[in-house]
């Protein structure tokens, strides 16, 4: 953990202390990848096999999940975690529910109707990871709003384990939001199946979900290419910045960075406080709880990088965390909602002593699906909406052209598109 | 203009022929664009000097308009135009406005307040081409929903002309977006210019608008570098799909082609139709019409790949319209309205005989930058919520998190992340 005085430093110096690492040595992943898509292109299912007998280690002979493997997962499932991923469900449904977009329409100029329609989108792909540590949380975090937006089609591809099967409880959370197309695929194959389409697995127009470094740089290749599947957003590895004041309880907020430092040796973590005094307790008790964690040489991993900030007073801090953009961002303050009008880009935020980081990403109802690396300054956690597309329209009689009509022919010519004035005038001769 | 039968066609001839061109051979293109953000990352605004001589021929001392060229331009330009602007930028208000979304916040349990902020995207930068063709119509589509949103900066590009100046007509619709930070600055190293930002031009968080080859291929390169821009949506030449029954107008028809078509040589031209009388007569009438355009070059060359379908039924033809998910989608039918719950993918749509496209392209009130190359299966066109992006939040009390804590714990411990059930258990502890 690196301490620095925020108030002292200059602009340079706290632009270097907010860079994120990393992002200039993809040119050999991206090569990877594009081998993979080719591969996946030319030979279909039999290229998938052969990408998961290398890189999974294990012959799948059938990528799609049974009714049977379902029946044995949903048997197998302790009930406690079951009971707890439907009580989860129903918080999710509660938000993304309420949050949920509605069509429109307004009369611009008599006789000239222009609204908007939201429709699903038709297929769907998301990415769950699994792995040393499957993820059936993202899946529900995926499923419940593509189910919300009602789309058709909803694939779902997580990596089969080393006895070819799928993780149970990944399995039981698809169920449990509508999903029965699961197949057993991981890493840039799984992205290239549900981009291209082979003979098992349908192609996508959109693909969802994190995962690692391979999964990430295939989504962003399958998003350039031409008529190629959108993505959710950019990711990168999970950060968590948290705003504290004097009054903050130390433990928690020592709990708060090492449940983000658990996530992965290049997990991001940052503290800015104003208060010297809960600087050092936070720095003392983070020492004394990452010796009893399971995971500590992970989190201490990222704690080499993490940085605790001192500030001059809290405006300097949101200052701070608006030009970071995190994508979770704690506010254990004494009055935090007060502050939120401060919060200009963040991915999710958290109110409070009472509420860690751990209830969003889980079943407070919000999406833990949100942008890493800065990307909160332009794109948005996942939502309703990012299973949907508007599709705008005009509806526009005699007297609507009359109306409206000169306008457009004077623009279209003075941009030199004559036959878009003629499409116009055309119509008008027919009114006049 | 190619016939084609298309209830006669087995699925795989289907496909081919809503085929879109191109997109295999970007290669050469992506080193280019490549080269030209190296040079501008590391000369800044010295390479935008020489980039702007090689590329514009025109050397450019300060690249931002002063306040001398935009009173120039206001004072050159024609009232008549000026006042068309002013017209369409009340109905593109009034339509954008109408469609805002708003911010909510829910109960998801007792003690657990769940929401989401909308906030404008902080720094956006604008395209507008300009070159043979200035697009004052696109700066007024994104300028004016950009001040809607409320972005607290606004940056405009816009190619140089011979003179060194910038097209007047875009000057003036920027100002009367509100908009008085324009750079003439066009192509990939404009794009790299707000990306990365110079000396003078801001790096901004977001890229909008339309553009040639380079500047959708700078684009897609900005959004894949790791903490860069994101980017308001892929781009491909513009296309529009006409879905005509027997008492369409074949004149009304046949100019909706041809708007189209006189767009580039690459435009895609679409009829589907259950009449074969419509279907004889709009290619007459087409023919007929060409002679007269001005562009009627790029007009015929358009036309050359031309598709015109003869559908069994119009259920056929909507099925087809999403299956290419047109940018452009004209309906013109007897009861428009009645089939527009068909449309599943399109950009914009078009409903009646009344509705040229032209329309939406400048004055209706709706967006004309809208997904093309068949991005519209999952991409919208752009609104105010593209200038904003949302940050869900969770405020918890004691109470909330004795409520819902004890099902994170159960999930977190499921997924292996002792530190997340921690970051909870500690504070149900104090609760305690």
């Amino acid at each position: 953990m690196k301490r620095l005085d925020w108030t002292a430093m200059d602009s340079g110096n706290r632009a270097r202390a907010l860079d994120r690492p990393g992002g200039g040595e993809q040119d050999g992943l991206e090569a990877a990848v594009r081998r993979i898509f080719n591969q996946v292109w030319a030979d279909g299912d039999g290229a998938l096999r052969a990408l998961t007998r290398r890189f999974d280690n294990v012959e799948v002979a059938d990528f799609a999940v049974s009714d049977a493997e379902f029946a044995e997962a949903e048997a197998g499932l302790d009930p406690v975690l079951r009971a707890a991923m439907i009580e989860a469900i129903g918080r999710l449904k509660a938000w993304h529910s309420a949050g949920m977009g509605q069509g429109f329409e307004v009369q611009t100029a008599p006789g000239v109707a222009c609204g908007r329609l939201l429709r699903p989108i038709a297929r769907v792909g998301l990415y769950v990871p699994a792995g040393t540590a499957p993820l059936p949380s993202t899946a529900l975090m995926l499923g419940v709003p593509a189910a919300l937006a009602g789309c058709p089609q909803v694939v779902l591809c997580t990596p089969p384990r080393a006895d070819g099967r799928a993780d149970p409880a990944v399995l039981v959370a698809a169920k449990l939001c509508g999903m029965g197309q699961v197949y057993k695929l991981g890493g840039a194959q799984a992205i290239a199946a549900m981009a291209l389409g082979t003979d098992s697995v349908p192609r996508c127009d959109k693909l969802f979900g994190p995962g690692n470094r391979y999964v990430t740089a295939a989504k962003q290749y399958a998003a350039m290419m031409a008529g190629g599947p959108a993505i959710d957003m950019p990711a990168g590895p999970s950060e968590v910045l948290v705003i504290a004041d004097a009054g903050a309880p130390p433990a928690h907020v020592a709990a708060d960075l090492l449940s983000q430092a658990e996530h992965g040796p290049d997990s991001q973590v940052i503290l800015a406080t104003d208060s010297l005094a809960l600087l050092d307790a936070v720095e003392l008790e983070v020492r004394r709880q990452l010796a009893e964690l399971p995971r500590r040489d992970i989190a201490g991993k990222a704690l080499q990088h993490a940085r605790l900030f001192q500030v001059a007073n809290l405006d300097e801090a949101f200052a701070l965390s608006n030009d970071y953009a995190p994508e979770h961002l704690i506010l254990a303050l004494r009055e935090p909602r007060a502050w939120l009008d401060k919060v200009q880009s963040a991915g999710s935020v958290f109110l409070g002593d009472y509420a860690p980081e751990g209830l969003g990403d889980y079943c407070s109802g919000t999406n833990h699906v949100l942008p890493t690396h800065g990307a909160a300054r332009a794109w948005s956690g996942v939502s309703v909406a990012s299973f949907q597309k508007a599709i705008s329209y005009q509806e526009v009689s005699q007297a609507g052209l009359a109306a409206i009509g000169p306008c457009a022919v004077v623009m279209a010519r003075a941009e030199g598109l004559e036959a878009h004035a003629q499409s116009v005038l055309r119509r008008l001769e027919g009114v006049a």
